[in-house]
């Protein structure tokens, strides 16, 4: 799909848009060291703190690329997205969400707190970990083998590719994720988790260490922005209510606890993962002769991030599209 | 500026979502008795539990009312996006979001914990109570009568008549309102509050008591919806920045520990009060030949509330009519 | 009765211990500048932070006094342990504990977080200040005036003269005592509070204001080491269950949240004062041939307190009193 | 040593006692209804209950027994007691005391909400669940199996026989310890566990499962009410320092979050276990010719518990010796 996109999409095509995104991009850089790269994982730690890239992706066929647009990272959280659209696809919406909601929580993505706190433990929202690690155990399979070949064909659906694993970071993840596996345990004391505790936590580490570029999350967040049709394939691939779905746990959870402020400050879905990714999308729009009319998907790579997880130069660039081109969906 | 609306606007003009809105309407008025009126406000007990009623206003002069939508309440909860303007416009976004945060919280909206939880107590959002304290200790004037007199002054800008207030209903919360005393008393504690307790728990007080109908609510949201432009006065009452901000709180806080499932069902800025109203809205759409593609401001009012405190009835309105009409901004 | 005290006691009876004390004290000293005077409340800051002093009193007729001893102080939390008391001789103690637990917390004294937490919020124990505002509202009388009338009452059947209020301390509280009204506020909604908030404060900060001095609250200690029985009156003032339940509760929630740590290390019953006092005795001991065999009350003021709000140098003392003289409870 | 107390010690020698004991254990009994068998545990569903009996040991060779006193069941949280004394021995009070505080919290046993509520999530004492798992990762040795050794080392040199596991229950708990394992994947990441995870629940749960009968606590509590001298063995076994402690935790901490009641109402150090034992002391006393003069230990199984995880009629029978007997140590 990828390369099908170098072929169909014009790059570049509007050069006003093109070199004001190549003037920010290298203005933000630089504000990257007011962050620093996720620590807590050590095959992350090792990332340029001051690459920045982007990747913008229209459905008519636009494509405007911008800095370190091409460095592969992992999916981390914003692999939450896709493994709660799995689930959705693969055990309904309505199953899905009698063991995960989709409340807000202004937690920390990792807290346990809340669990105990709100009897009986049932986890506030898919894009914390609680949630995300539940999700995981959703999917469709009685293994974490066919859990993951089920989440892999959506990906491959999407994307047109398979997805490749960075297994350094897999594994890094995997020895040092107590605070996941803590979550997992108490969630299957709950009977929130409808697997084993090690073949969530596998499922979820493996999802979160997918390797991707901006490339393919604009082409995901295109997806989204279309409602679930894919402007390539030109097929509806997945259905219209889950793709809203998302979209509004993007808005309302998507940035970690600084969520509310990406909606009141940008007002576009997203969501971040701890290496630095953003995918955001802006939805088509009534404003018309303003850029990206027919909305958009929006990949971003920029590794330092902040202390809610999410990446420093990444959220002030696309502060600053959103404000110059007018994209808030409010 | 109501009386205006009649004369400006033409009723009824679309007998299709008319008679629509008049079959929902007499559907869902039957499931208020799964709610119950707002016991802890003694005056606001005695609602008509089987009440429901809707206004629509379109910016181009549509008005679609049906049921109960001239029964009088008063706005409580839906006071603070009006508040919230009103601090902005007095003391500027930046000056308030110093005092408040913009976090959705997953709490119930009378919640202490969080201020001791997160030192030092920065109130989570202008939605919740002590955010929505704060804000009305943070209102131009060095007097509850002076801080009133400022809202009071945007209430009739935007609605062209001077605000009406429920005596019954503010002595009622005044004598009974223990519970936002120890917000306040915290508040001033941490400095948050930029006035007396009592001086802050009047405004706040007064401005939940002040008495409207589903087409005041409905105007409302209409202005918010146009980006702080009033359509009828024809000029710019809101900053645009100032009423996006809004919509985005609206959208993530408005409807108590609710929103989640709000932004994920429903999927427009809305804003309930404990009094069974809801103050929604759509913004202008792409989604061209669908209703309110111009967007819209939406009144309804259902007096029986459920655990969240969220009109029972009004909620299953307003979620049909985001789905068959497509309302959602996502 | 404390002049009787002088006529009766033998002052410094036991050379070495007082020659001990006299040591200690002059040692301790030196270790207030690790902690600060109470400056929440600003009638306290400017005590002198070196001052140390204490007075023991055994049944017998012993009192050793040493250092600062005779600097008047006011009760603060510790006069939370007299009005615990009266309520149980006003209200009778199952009538108390309807209305409060007797359970540690490990919070801090101000904390709100637990009434929230534990529905539906029956405060912990009577030492924090949630549970003493609480037994503050329960003493008998139907105003503020005759419930203190009741406390003093109880105050000079003990130490055989009327209270002192010291005023300055009570105005500044009364000004600045928002978490206490927070708390109170909170009490009053969920039906724990048997009096207007107002009442039951002015009832809290007036006994937190009683002037008194180490011999004072050593005499204290000493009448519920032996029981309630008062060596000096020879008669039972305190009914026995009553007095047990007192030094259990000092035991367990004494000292603010380092109460664990001071049973573990020190092991006698004590509560402290954010003024700097400590009110411990030792109950009589088996070990025959050790001092204070018979019991002792013990009267302790050193105004630095750490961040329990524990007096420093007041606490380091005790410590070292338990290990020489084996007073350990356990 | 259980074989020679049969020897060295007249049972039954105070025939007043003895058939209060008798009496009062018939009557107890019959409360076992109001509670039930720790049916999280699948092993321990089965046990009668309305089992109900005791074991009282004095120094000087006085033995009670009555009813059910020789049925076995598992030491489950008694043991942490145990195992807090050996990781004591082993490395010292202060090493341990880095790791785990000793502050009563409160909270059920299983919380975890405290551990991130304060940074940097320091267990707040070995009694609850979180502290007793990181005292289990303490014991010397680098391997579970080394640590137990030298637990085990510990039990017999108390009580002179090797301990007996009881299989199915360690089974069992191993099966189903979701929550200790969130818990210690907790402590592994807060760096507070100083072995791997798996190790520490398998020396926890193993310890949990050591199988014995009220005899053998009560030489326990015994050992303890002397400070850790033996009498039997007639030489210091536990520092007194560390008996004290012991002894400070079982009084504060002891009886989960009813532990403030049991002070406050019974007066002695316990420990309980959801297996249905309480392990409890009488300390040396000054009130001559009361019983148990000089100390006594005690013994007790009764497996129906309450909601906090006590013996129903264990707490009820012990309740009634301290009150008739005057056991308090207050």
């Amino acid at each position: 799909m990828i390369e099908e996109l170098s072929k169909e999409y014009d790059i570049h095509v509007n050069s006003q848009r093109k070199s004001d995104l190549d003037e920010w991009v290298a203005h933000y850089r630089s504000f990257a060291i007011e962050g620093q790269t996720a620590n807590y994982i050590p095959a992350l730690r090792n990332a340029h703190l001051s690459q920045l890239g982007i990747t913008i992706l229209e459905p008519g066929g636009t494509m405007i690329k911008s800095g370190d647009w091409e460095v592969p990272f992992t999916l981390q959280s914003i692999s939450k997205v896709l493994s709660f659209i799995a689930a959705c696809l693969g055990r309904g919406i309505s199953y899905v969400l009698e063991r995960v909601d989709v409340e807000p929580t202004g937690d920390a993505f990792n807290s346990i707190i809340r669990l105990e706190m709100h009897k009986p433990g049932k986890p506030f929202n898919p894009m914390i970990n609680a949630g995300a690690i539940t999700v995981a155990s959703l999917l469709p399979g009685d293994s974490s083998q066919k859990k993951l070949e089920f989440l892999y064909g959506l990906f491959e659906n999407l994307l047109g590719k398979r997805p490749t694993i960075n297994e350094e970071v897999y594994q890094s993840e995997w020895q040092t994720s107590h605070r996941n596996r803590a979550l997992a345990h108490y969630l299957k004391e709950t009977n929130y988790l409808e697997s084993e505790v090690e073949e969530a936590l596998e499922v979820y580490l493996m999802q979160c260490s997918i390797e991707v570029t901006t490339e393919d999350i604009a082409l995901l967040g295109l997806i989204l922005s279309q409602d679930g049709y894919h402007p390539v394939r030109k097929e509806q691939v997945i259905p219209k209510k889950v793709a809203k779905l998302a979209k509004a746990l993007m808005l309302t959870c998507g940035m970690y606890n600084a969520s509310g402020k990406f909606a009141a400050f940008i007002g576009v879905p997203a969501k971040s993962g701890v290496s630095g990714g953003i995918m955001a999308l802006v939805p088509p729009s009534a404003r018309s002769g303003m850029p990206f009319q027919d909305g958009c998907g929006i990949g971003i790579y920029g590794p330092a991030i902040d202390e809610y997880g999410n990446s420093v130069a990444g959220s002030l660039l696309l502060k600053q599209m959103a404000q110059e081109w007018d994209l808030s969906i409010f």
